[in-house]
Parts: structure tokens; sequence; C-alpha cells
């Protein structure tokens, strides 16, 4: 491309799968992405830019470098999913542009598709699909699939729809292909359709796609009519990103940072830093509140450490447990109650199990039963109400509507260390005599 | 089913999708579940046993509980990958039945397939694909295809082979629907493939499917022979896996353990807890060794929670972040030196930040602004040290072939408090004539 020769550059870079002309893409200058715009045409670009990894709203700024037609053009040979993604981020001027730029029925399906809420099914579902009527045959059926087939993001599956656009079944390209042409669509197709309505929340749809191992879901609005499909590689993209929000929740980290730059990277970690630094004052506080306590009896602050993070760990199991059960779907969850139950009786095993442990290893070390015993039934305790909380506060963030995957392993960790500190000291306060320094 | 009308029973049971038809099957107790198999011809039970979610160890019991014969049919009927996962748990004596009961080419595929290694390629593919030739026209293609298609697991992508097996190329189906009936598949296939070969680790395999949204990957063997395929629905079971996998791993649980029973549940937690404890109890040794440090001056033990967690916390994020680094493929990998060098201006950056913060906190709080230095500057080192720990523990676990994401999170915590504890006593130390309990 840096050398200028047109032909042998479209010849070496169309040759490529479109994921790697994206990979080489992301990685041009400005200067080089105006002359790559020069050299393709603009369907050459779409079909690029629909297999694009960059962030939407990075995409969107390659728009604005091109003439507006050319950005049109782009738009309009790619995907609508793909193109709505990108154009929710575009600015209004820019936007009413493209449109007025685009075919009229193009630019229809886009604005009916940005209207979707973020992470539904219907900001994921795009509307090339094809459907077929059941009174049509099959060879009828496959000349349709012929015809839509250069511009359906997806062929294999054929939705059945009444001529009201109703959902009423679904074949597979295998059924079609497999069965006599004469047969009547009605006769093969299966139904009831498993389907998604489009206000679906997107782990919904996930786990539909991920349990009855479909290439494509259909999404239909409240009337049971047929409005889009989504694809199993843009629930690929969905898993990946709620998977990515648990795991961050627990490091209290947006993983997704470009690590790239270290002042950037600081940036983005700080504000959970701090936040947690003036939670665990909280901890601090408290414990200062038992300083007198610990100037009489020094080898009680010995210990502190080791109760508040082995209540932490117990506290981030359950809480890990629990997150991980919130994101199966609705009929396999257990009720909250008994969840409950089953974590407190889990909390009291795993406490009672590790407590005598620490009190024979302290008991030995420090030949001293009571500290042991002191140390081990409050750690005991503070496990058993770790268990619990952290399998009590995803559950009431799930009800009260707020995302538990949202750094509640830093905060289960917090809290945990208050009742720790809370339990320990008073329990420690009754044997106090037992301690005071020499 | 209870009711014994079988034909009720396999009406309304067949009307189901085959995931469901599973869900149900779950839920049986041991008598109900033979009276299904005489139901059921094996067919329909092979069926569903393709769509079944049980952990392969459980599902071989069940093969256990049929005659030899019927087992035999319903490891025929399913797809081969899936029969070989079960299989792979089954008792030599057992499987040695099913092999000779099987007819002789089934036997041998499923042979061949057993002696691939876990979460390989080989593993998860399986043979059942379509392949055509580059002298074909499209006419004889879809020819083939159509008598694949009831065995082939995936029909909408046709493999191109070369007389010997080497793979040369790929069409889907829809290249086939789109151009003329006389074409010749070497005019239309798309080549050099995408591919994997068949001892590629699965993690690979699900980024390579991922980033080129292919709906099948082709595996290969060292002579570039077409072996299998691997499907986009095992491949989102491996990405769920390998997510659950770094997540259970920062957590120190194993999140798919069935919670149902707590007694089971404790089980599993309390080996992680316990070895916890005693990893905890380095920190606590080291802690006691500065008892006499703290009896002097019990304000400096408020403070050891506050800077141990709030290292932890900076040493979490950034393992958190190196982890999901790793995932990332080979060539979107910084180098190892790189990445240490950005964690440490990352650290040093986000360390100071969080240093002069505490040091302002509990200058004020305590009026003591020596106190606040020393707490100020131990936190920064602290986090210094745990932010490059937190990013090198991993390439390095990484490099000797340890799976990084493994508990990982447990132990860079307990790292960090060790060096914590010392770094502050230390420092601490050189300034106790300033906190001398009045």
């Amino acid at each position: 491309l840096s050398t200028q020769k047109a032909k042998l550059f479209r010849r070496e870079y169309l040759d490529l799968h479109v994921h790697e002309q994206a990979q080489i893409f992301a990685e041009l200058d400005q200067t080089l992405r105006s002359r790559l715009y020069r050299y393709l045409t603009a369907v050459e670009v779409g079909d690029m830019f629909d297999a694009i990894e960059e962030e939407p709203e990075e995409v969107v700024k390659y728009f604005q470098e091109m003439p507006i037609s050319y950005a049109a053009k782009v738009i309009d040979e790619m995907y609508t999913d793909n193109a709505v993604d990108i154009l929710a981020y575009a600015q209004n001027k820019d936007l009413t542009h493209y449109l007025l730029a685009l075919p009229e029925e193009r630019s229809a399906e886009i604005r009916s598709l940005l209207h979707y809420e973020d992470k539904t099914a219907g900001a994921l579902m795009t509307t090339e699909y094809v459907d077929i009527f059941a009174s049509q045959d099959i060879s009828s059926a496959i000349k349709d699939i012929r015809e839509e087939a250069a511009d359906a993001e997806l062929i294999y599956y054929a939705y059945v729809v009444t001529d009201d656009n109703e959902l009423i079944g679904v074949v597979t390209l295998r059924d079609l292909l497999t069965n006599p042409e004469e047969t009547l669509i009605s006769e093969i197709m299966t139904d009831p359709v498993i389907s998604v309505p489009v206000d679906e929340d997107q782990a919904e749809v996930a786990r539909k796609v991920r349990d009855y191992n479909f290439v494509a879901l259909p999404v239909i609005d409240y009337a049971n009519k047929l409005v889009g499909i989504i694809n199993v590689d843009d629930v690929i993209d969905v898993i990946d990103e709620e998977n990515a929000g648990e795991y961050s929740g627990l490091a209290g980290v947006d993983t997704e940072e470009t690590p790239e730059d270290p002042f950037r990277a600081s940036l983005k970690r700080l504000p959970w830093l701090v936040i947690l630094l003036f939670l665990g004052m909280s901890t601090t506080t408290l414990i200062d509140h038992y300083e007198g306590l610990i100037s009489q009896a020094s080898i009680l602050a010995v210990f502190v450490s080791l109760i508040t993070g082995t209540a932490g760990n117990a506290g981030t199991q359950s809480l890990a447990v629990a997150i991980r059960g919130l994101s199966d779907s609705e009929e396999e969850r257990r009720s909250g109650w008994k969840t409950i139950i089953s974590e407190l009786s889990t909390g009291l095993l795993t406490g009672i199990v590790t407590g005598l442990t620490i009190c024979v290893l302290v008991g030995l070390w420090k030949n001293n039963w009571i500290l042991g015993s002191v140390i081990g039934v409050s750690l005991a305790t503070a496990i058993i109400v770790a268990t619990v909380a952290g399998s009590i506060i995803p559950l009431v963030m799930d009800k009260i509507g707020v995302d538990p995957a949202v750094a509640s392993g830093p905060f289960i960790s917090t809290l945990s260390d208050l009742t720790s500190v809370l339990i320990y000291f008073n329990i420690a306060h009754q044997f106090l005599n037992f301690f005071i320094n020499a």
C-alpha cells in the first residue's frame, strides 16, 4: 500500500480472509487509510468492515474520513446488524447524511433497528434472513433461498411465516436437501419454533443458542411476528462480553482495558483502588476502635489478617458460585431461600472444619489453647457469615436490578473484613485476661 | 411415562426439541429410564443423547443400564464426537463390548478418535463432514451433499480434498447455491483454507472460530490431510469452559460444582480454604515476628489489614489483566518484558496516587503526619510490588507449562500479603520513636 501500487495491493489484499484484511486495516494510519478507500470499492470495504473487531465508537470515525456517498455505500454493503452497531455511535448530523444517501428501504431498516435498547435481542439481530411460506414446495423454497442468498446473512435456516409475517415454523437447508422436491414446506417444517422476544436480555439469548445448539435464533415481536434473526457469531461475542464482565467484577478491574499505555491503564484501575481504599478505611477505623485491646494484648493483632483473609476467601467462593448460578436460565435456578439455606449449611461445615484446624495449629504453635479456641471460634463464625453474605448479596443486587457481577468481589471482601473484625475482637474481649501482655 | 402409556408418551415426548427431551430425561430415576429405553428406539434415544448436557462420566452410566446391543445402537446413532466424549469414561470391559457390537467402520472411527488428548482439536472434532473434489461441478457436489446430509453433523461447508485426502479448499452451501450448476468447484472454492492441526489447544481453536466467525473449522494432520471438523456449538462449550476456569481460578473455587448438596459443596471448597489458611499462616507468622513492635506501638496494628488488602487488590487487578492477556492469540500478545515494564509504570502511578491519598487521610485523621507518611510510603511500595508480581506470576506459570488460571488469585493475595507486611514493618521500625505507646 505504501508503494502506491494499486493493482498489486488489490490482488494481495483481497486474497486475504476479511478477518485478516480487518487486522491489517487496524494498523494503518490516516493517510494509508484514505489511500485504501481510493484503491478499494465501497463493496470491498463494506465486506471488510463486517469483520472488523475494533469497538464501534472507533469504527464510526473511519466513516467520517470517507466521502459521504462512499460511506453510505459501505454501510449499504454491510450486514444491517453490524452497520447499526456502529451507527449507534455516529453524531446526529453524520447519521442524517448517511441515512439520506442510502436507498429508502435500507435507511428505514437501519432506522428501525437503531431504536432497540442495547444488550437486548433487538440490538443483536439482523433483518437479513430468509422467509418462506408453508404452502410452498421444496423446489420453490430453494429457488427463493438462491435469490436471497447473496444478501442474507444466514441461509441455512429458512423461517416459515404467514401472510401477516407471523412466525409459524422453521426448516433447515438440510431438511430441504434431504426430502423430495415436491414436498410441501408445511409437511417438513419444525413447529413450534424456539424464538426470543425482541426485548429479551442478551444473556438469555446466548443461553438459548448454547443450549439448543442453534446456528441462528429467530426474534419475534409482541404479536409473534418475525422481526429478525440472531447469528451464532454475534452470540459468541455476547458470551465473551458477559464472561469478561463477571471476571472483571471479581477482580475489581475492567480487563477489556487496552493495556498498551501505563498511564491510561492506571486511570482505569485507580478509581477502583481508591474506592476500595476508602472501604478498607472502614475496617481500619473499626480496628482502631479496638486499639486499647491490642495495646493490652498485642498477640491479638497477629491474627487479624488471617481471620479477615480466610473469611474473605470463603465469601468469594460463595459469591463466585452464586454469580455463576445467576447466569443459569430462569428454570434451572434454585429459589433464593433454598440457596441461602444450602449456603448456610456449607458455611457451617467449612467454618467448623477450618476453625478446628486453626485452633489446633495455634494451640500447638503458641502452646495456648485458649488463644487457639478464640481464634478458631472467631474464624468459624466469620466464615459462616461471609459464606451466607456471599450468596445473599448477588441475590439482592439481582432483585433490585443491579448487575451482581459489578465489583461484587471487592465489596464482599470489605463486608467480610468488617464482620470478621467485629466478631474476633468481641470474642477475644471476653477472654482478655488470658492474653494480657506479660 | 409413569402412567405406562407408551403411545401417548412417545407422541408427546418426541414432539419436544431434543434439548427439552434431554432435560426431562435427566430428571428420571432408574426405573423410569429403563421404561423409556423400552418405549423409544435406539435411534430416538441416540438423537436425544446428542443433546444431553450432563457430564460424560454421568452419561456413561446410562449405557450400563441398557442391553449392550441397544447401547451400541444408541452410540452408532450419535455423532461421533459426542459418543467419543462419553466413551472416554467407559470402563475397558464395557468399551470392548460396545465396540464389538458396532459396525466395523464406526468402531474404527471411534477407536481412532479415542486416542486424541483431552482439550485438543482432535478431542473436539467429529468425522462426519462432507468432502468433495475440486474437479466436480456444482450439481454433482450438491448431489453428494444430499446423500451425506442424513449422517453429516454439518452440511453447510463442503471441504475440497485431493485423492490423497489433502485439504485444498472449502466451499459453502451458499457458494453452491448462488453459482451456475455447471461451475467447477475449483473455480469457486476458497483457498487456502483456515484450519487447525489436530493437536492444537482447544483455546486456540475457540479463538479462530470466534475471530473468523466460522460455523465449523477443519482439522488437519501433520501431512495436511483432513481428519475432521469442529462445530461452533462445541466451540461455545469450550469458551464457557475456559472462561469458567479463569473465573474459578480467581475465586479459588470450582464454580462448576453442583451446589445441590451442601456437604459435597463443602468438600469441594474446603481443600482450597485449608490450603489458603496455611498460606495465610505464613503471613501470620511474619506478623508474629513483629509482635514486639506492635506491643510498643499498637497503632501500627491498626493499618496492617488496610495495607495488605489494598496491595492485594492492586495485585489482583494486574493479575486479571495479565491472565486475560494470555488468552489472546500468540500474535496479539506483547512480549514478557514489555508487559513487566508497562505494569511497573502502572504500579508506580497507582502506588503513588493511592499512597498520597492514604497519607493525607491518616495524617488528618490521627493528626500525625509521620504516621501518615509511613503508611503512605509502605502502601505505595506494596502496591508497586504487588502490581509487578501480578503480571510476572502468570507469565512464569505459562512458561513452565502450568495453567496460570488455576487459583492464581488466592496465591497472589498471599504473596502480596507477605511482601506488604515486610515492607510496612521495616519502614515503620525506622520511625518507631514517633509512635511508641504513650
